[in-house]
């Protein structure tokens, strides 16, 4: 089975549906975020859903009741996991987990933006025990930075590890891979290439290499 | 003009719809969160802001370009202004005030749930002054700790402070302005109310006693 996760951060229903036509044999899963669902609606999850698992990069940050009601939303139109983020609490974390049934909860527990270092990373550590705690399928944790990574996965234990940051913003999924990731989420290197298909099958290789 | 804003925390277009209808005359404006919007599609916010301005509470809590393509998607259905995290950073931050344009951004420091005792409480003051750096219009901060709410008015400034958690979460609309707050924000005590209506005029009319 494929690692590589298309994050498919295009605007529209018709485009989002050709690419993942063009590149779900490739794929583990598509992780789909707010701008999409904002513009063409929750119903882009369910046609996706039929071609390939959907991931709903929701970062949801809210009190339990109202993280409860988008995980439940989310369940409901066919999503396969969320994101949700660890620095609004425990309870938010375990309320998610519990909507979530059969649903894949995954933790934000360190971002690759410059902003990430104000206040989240400081608490990374303590969000991947939070993760652990309340029963998250897995974290995410980027592939920019690779010697963070390999601490995150000695603390992570039984949680899967889905990196971000390949192609585009530098990082390498070999190096994550050997870093201690489970998963490879890739998104313009794919969708914005001029052949979508072909993109995809090569970072699936690259990755299965990196594994074996 | 009314200081109380309605969390309309409904799931469907239809009940949304009516009880906007029956309120509006009443409010400052209306909050809608992601449950409602993914149930009923971004047109919900169009049709509501024909009635009243609309605040969109995503608590968005990414980087800096997804926190764009929200905010510019959200002016591009007509809100009045929306909620993000500071937790984030402070380029997430000016991400969304540089994309809100007249848009109205609000910032989330504090939350009322257990939970944001755990990472979020204790930035809090940073944050306050983070949403005063970035050019933000407001803050939320909770009513049902009026000690809090106080503290924070004096290192707020000039920024507006809407405060959740009046009503069915215990806390007082005449204590939260008294501590400091502009804006009160109610829901369920008002849509689940026998008369939405007449509900919302009583409170509005409790906040204007306890400003003047």
């Amino acid at each position: 089975m494929s690692r590589l996760i298309l994050a498919l951060d295009v605007m529209d229903r018709e485009t989002a549906l050709d690419i993942a036509e063009k590149t779900s044999k490739y794929l583990h899963s598509i992780k789909v975020g707010w701008p999409l669902i904002m513009n063409s609606g929750m119903e882009i999850v369910k046609e996706l859903s039929s071609l390939v698992p959907v991931i709903c990069d929701f970062k949801v940050a809210d009190i339990p009741n109202t993280t409860k009601l988008i995980v439940k939303t989310a369940r409901k139109f066919g999503a396969r996991g969320i994101i949700v983020h660890a620095f609004v609490g425990s309870d938010s974390l375990k309320a998610a987990v519990e909507e979530a049934k059969d649903m894949d909860v995954y933790v934000v527990t360190e971002m690759s933006h410059p902003g990430a270092l104000e206040f989240l990373q400081a608490h990374t550590d303590q969000m991947v025990k939070l993760a652990k705690e309340a029963g998250a399928h897995g974290i995410i944790a980027p592939a920019t930075r690779p010697e963070r990574l390999k601490k995150i996965r000695k603390i992570a234990g039984n949680l899967l590890i889905l990196s971000p940051g390949v192609g585009a913003q530098g990082g390498s999924a070999k190096k994550a891979i050997e870093a201690g990731a489970d998963y490879i989420i890739v998104g313009r290197t794919i969708y914005n290439s001029d052949n979508p298909e072909k993109k995809a099958k090569e970072i699936m290789n690259e990755i299965e290499e990196a594994v074996f």
